[in-house]
């Protein structure tokens, strides 16, 4: 494991992640343009994702259904916000077994069109709502500066669709959805302290009525877009012809919502745990919760050594995903590189000095070194590991949410917001329009990343053009 | 629900599988031709099946993956039995991001190509063997004849990928996953039997050595071949350059195998076991498995007869999966047929007079109307509706294994022959040449869906030819 070829993150941010993904062997990039690879490692992060994601939307009441892959062109066209966002990023089959097709199809970007159809044959009356589905599925954008879980032409993610019978249901559902499910999810599994807010009109879903986020803070003070959740209001329902007869046998279009997170919260759980030495994946959600390294010197040491760690793991029952190595070519200074490279959380290590003691030695990943490492008595060290994993994950959520504040800055002018976002985000009082938010981009990279629900008491004055207004955002450059 | 429509077996067994998705609400044609929507019902299932399946092949060592969707045109051309046998049906992307692209890119129909690419980077040395993939993914083959979950363009499947050292051990990978997953798999979970055996040379994988296979035999007689498992040799392996060295440090190409079952398993599993009430679907992986249906006149006797189910559900403590049916807008008759459409496995229904008794009714899904109906104590109710479960799993496969007992017939003639596949399986000696079977097919509709594991002691005359030959095959019509 050639572990000094980590960039440092002081020196090159951007190859810091990159060596991280490649040294924990969590994705390569695939010979298709923006298309990658995610590799066991990465893949097991991803289907602990998803578990704990599923079960959570499951407890809100939704049900997983599959749609197609392919969306007709005709439908994509629909309606008017979405096909202008959309299509421009669009992936087109036109030859299917071996002919050219009458109309081509695009690979679902997002699939509003096609559930709409779906939900036009489902809903009849006020007794088929609300409507609550889930799709897994991966989509395809085009991705012109491709980076790895970041930003790929494929993704996978969860796509949430519903439909309710009056406009006050849908936006409680998409709230819902970011208050119980998103952030929930981000802060109790991912460690992931994050901003809850609304998008501004230049940022919301196209096709939407509001858009609200979760965003996070990455540890060189970007802002990564964690989860989106859209009130889509009729927009959808009109375009697709979703109507429902109410208790008095009046029609109406119905109200949908829809909602959604991928494979980039894997970039952003890297982004947010780890250091120098490799990734740090919180407890909860890595694959491999516990390594236990046997040390010895020869083949006499080796099957005693084995057999205290056999006997020490049983004792545990399960409660943690373990993994014993024993592999006898590599040496213990190896392994504990490898484990840490990739992540896991803690190193348990048992040599024949810890057998005559009863004791074995525990390193914690988030504080690596000396400084991290204890010897401990091997009686009860099952609720030690456990009272370990969990102070870890606090660890983790604490540190991260330290530097989102120490980073996050009030900013009263447009030169100080230009300083803040160097290093952070700025805190703004804003009562500029589009136009003006364009400008701010264009001249500084950052854009509002949220409107966040946590809003001052005390008016202010609007940093750029000094209007007062009771709102403030928060500037960012993102990911 | 108007229970009436599905079409009796007897009559039109085509129309009857139509109108169990439609009744059940599994699936719905989709817009795009070929393609479907799984509903949630049916994607429940799926779930279930998922589930049982990552289990297994987890258990044999094997982790998952995610390759990307886009394969490349000149991949999918350099193994040539692989794109002769693909070519004909991939949908081909030729536009992206508002361009045309230099490569078109083919929408993968199976991941052997993309694979490949990556395997030939991952590995180097015996070291890295043997490399144990899955992927969860969905493909699409062109489908002139669709037919739900039988047959569609794009369908959902586990594909697994492996790289061996020898010969020998991508052999025994190829058969432990036909006999440890899915034998395993598709006679415990699904309860269906299953004829494990090898494909003739004219129905293998195209570019493999060897396809094995599990065979079903649907109600009407039919063959759905349920899964497949490939040693493909080192044609992979030459095609992507796949190499290792080996401990002395000489280079060869690694032995590759590959894999799969697909969603059209869950058209196995109703036509395996439905009738003609509606599904019938197996409890293991019944999304619901007992269905409790208040009885009660009136909202006088709906609190008291409500009040004694949670009692009698919360003693269940969690062993199966309830839903319980308290809609007050339906009648229980309405209900009963609801979820008789739908497959649930058990039925409770409580009334006053079951709560003055003591007693619940139990309804078995499999033995429609009074016959499988009895009232039993509410006392030990748990236990008998684990045993219920146990036993309904057992009695279909029992009923199933019967069937295909009783339709499998021993041939001697050619004309006997066409006599058994009008109504199930032809077993003959079997001694002719890849153009007699072409043959066969062109007069009969039948192919030899597996030469069978289980073959006779002695000899026999060939039934087309008439050589002496040891080897038996089993003809029949497939879906």
């Amino acid at each position: 494991m050639p572990k000094e070829t980590i960039t440092p993150r002081a020196k090159d941010y951007s190859q810091w992640y990159l060596d991280i993904i490649a040294q924990a062997e969590l994705a390569d990039y695939a010979p298709v343009r923006g298309c990658m690879v995610i590799r066991p490692t990465g893949y097991a992060i991803w289907e602990r994702i998803q578990a704990a994601l599923d079960q959570r939307i499951k407890a809100t009441g939704h049900s997983n259904a599959y749609f197609p892959l392919f969306i007709p062109w005709s439908f994509l066209m629909k309606e008017a916000d979405h096909v202008e966002g959309f299509e421009p990023e669009v992936a087109v089959v036109t030859r299917g077994g071996g002919e050219e097709l009458a109309e081509p199809l695009v690979v679902r970007p997002t699939s509003e069109a096609i559930i709409g159809h779906s939900f036009a044959r489902w809903i009849h009356s006020w007794r088929d709502l609300p409507l609550l589905i889930n799709q897994w599925a991966n989509v395809v954008r085009w991705e012109m500066r491709p980076r790895l879980f970041l930003r790929t032409t494929e993704f996978l993610w969860q796509e949430g669709h519903t439909a309710h019978a009056t406009e006050a249901e849908a936006e409680e559902e998409t709230l819902r959805i970011l208050n119980e499910v998103y952030f929930d999810f981000a802060e109790k599994e991912m460690a992931l302290p994050v901003v809850r807010g609304r998008k501004t009109e230049n940022e919301k879903f196209a096709g939407a009525l509001r858009t609200y986020c979760i965003e996070a803070m990455m540890q060189d003070g970007r802002a990564l877009q964690a989860g989106t959740s859209h009130n889509l209001g009729q927009n959808f329902a009109r375009a697709f012809d979703i109507k429902y007869q109410n208790a008095e046998n009046v029609e109406d279009y119905v109200w949908t919502t829809s909602w959604g997170v991928s494979t980039r919260l894997i970039g952003a759980l890297i982004m947010a745990h780890s250091d120098d030495e490799g990734l740090v994946c919180p407890p909860r959600l890595a694959p491999i919760q516990v390594v236990v390294v046997p040390i010895y010197k020869g083949d006499a040491e080796r099957p005693r050594v084995l057999e205290a760690i056999d006997r020490i793991v049983s004792a545990w029952d399960g409660r943690f995903r373990v993994k014993i190595d024993d592999r006898d070519q590599m040496t213990p200074g190896f392994k504990f590189n490898e484990w840490e490279s990739k992540g896991v959380p803690v190193r348990v290590e048992v040599g024949p000095r810890d057998i005559e003691k009863g004791t074995v030695a525990l390193a914690r990943r988030d504080v690596p070194g000396k400084e991290g490492k204890e010897f401990v008595p091997q009686e009860g060290l099952a609720d030690r590991v456990a009272a370990l994993l969990d102070d870890i994950q606090q660890s983790l959520y604490n540190r991260a949410l330290q530097s989102r504040l120490e980073r996050t800055r009030d900013v009263a002018s447009y030169e100080e917001l230009k300083e803040a976002i160097e290093g952070g985000w700025a805190r703004a009082y804003w009562a500029g329009t589009s136009e003006d938010e364009d400008r701010i981009q264009q001249e500084t990279r950052a854009t509002i990343r949220a409107i966040p629900f946590d809003q001052p008491e005390a008016p202010g004055k609007c940093v750029l053009t000094g209007r007062e207004t009771s709102q403030t955002v928060l500037f960012g450059r993102a990911y």
